[in-house]
């Protein structure tokens, strides 16, 4: 690559390590970002502040300015816990709308290829909020991969003998969906977890 | 959308202002750069430094920290002056390796209904680099789009009466082409300019 100028191709270098971006996404980024000023000034600044500014609960750990968060110090059902494993699952939960209760982010899933042991994750941290009384239902909702049926596995083995209600999300067809384009094993599950009309 | 906070809201508007860029895609990088400071702040680094160390060449108008650039200053034939019209265009015809001349980034192309007039565009300053002398070919390298076109048929009439040899970039099909799959008026072009083997 013609070398245009060193600060450029940093620039590139550093676009290149985000996810999904490759070296004709980086190019494209930085002479648009390079063309406008003000777009390219906002960011910088914008990126400073994150890192500054955001921290992980200390209650649910997921993210926040003010800790506790807005959801733990909110008005919410107290004893309804759901367990997700990344800060962006509970934005999916809520925009679902669905759930009115807690929540309590793992920062990831079990993978002991992975090297991601139980220790590694906010297994603890969850165990001592259901120790500490008051909790009816936790509501599993890690993610439906390999991993994180492995953590929802775990998790049950840890949770069912303090006698709290345990749930996982329902596994089935997702809405618009063709039949016809399903996989065998979501409409297994489906058939398995059929509902009376 | 839940507020988790201010500044990661404000980071996906800044993300979702780059091209190719929309909310799902601003969620995904805010995240990563969240969790990983260090391409954080490197990136946040790199976009200020951009904006204080990268200039146009007063020769050429690519882009360049030094002035003139690279291409300007170095050992080059002076007497053919490659015109593109941005400056990522002289990165692709560096990278094809088969043009040693000069170039000239026109910063845009002719587009009366875009509000883009020769005014706006280096043309003045190209005509002064050829009122100078010493320039036997010019190479229009402008995109091979409608304005594209239209910009290398301007030029065509300006450069003309000077007596310098105009050239422009061959059509036809790209190579590792099927041809069944390439556009009627590409092939009509391929056929036109064929060559005797």
């Amino acid at each position: 690559m013609i070398h245009f100028s060193r600060s450029l191709t940093k620039l590139i270098g550093e676009l290149k390590k985000l996810p999904g971006v490759g070296e004709k996404t980086a190019l494209r980024l930085a002479f648009h970002l390079m063309r406008d000023p003000e777009n390219c000034c906002a960011l910088a600044a914008s990126l400073v502040e994150i890192q500054n500014s955001v921290r992980f609960c200390s209650i649910c750990f997921g993210i926040t300015e003010d800790d506790p968060c807005c959801i733990c110090s909110g008005d919410r059902d107290d004893a309804t816990i759901c367990v997700v494993e990344e800060p962006q699952d509970m934005l999916a939960m809520e925009r679902s709308g669905a759930f009115r209760g807690r929540y309590h982010v793992l920062h990831g899933a079990l993978s002991p290829l992975g090297g991601i042991m139980p220790s590694n994750l906010k297994i603890d941290e969850l165990m001592r909020r259901l120790n500490a009384g008051g909790i009816s239902e936790v509501l599993i909702a890690t993610n439906f991969t390999v991993e994180g049926e492995a953590t929802a596995l775990y998790l049950t083995r840890l949770i069912k003998p303090l006698g709290i209600k345990l749930t996982r999300l329902a596994y089935g067809i997702p809405l618009g969906s063709d039949l016809e384009y399903v996989d065998a094993a979501t409409v297994q599950k489906a058939v398995e977890g059929r509902n009376e009309l």
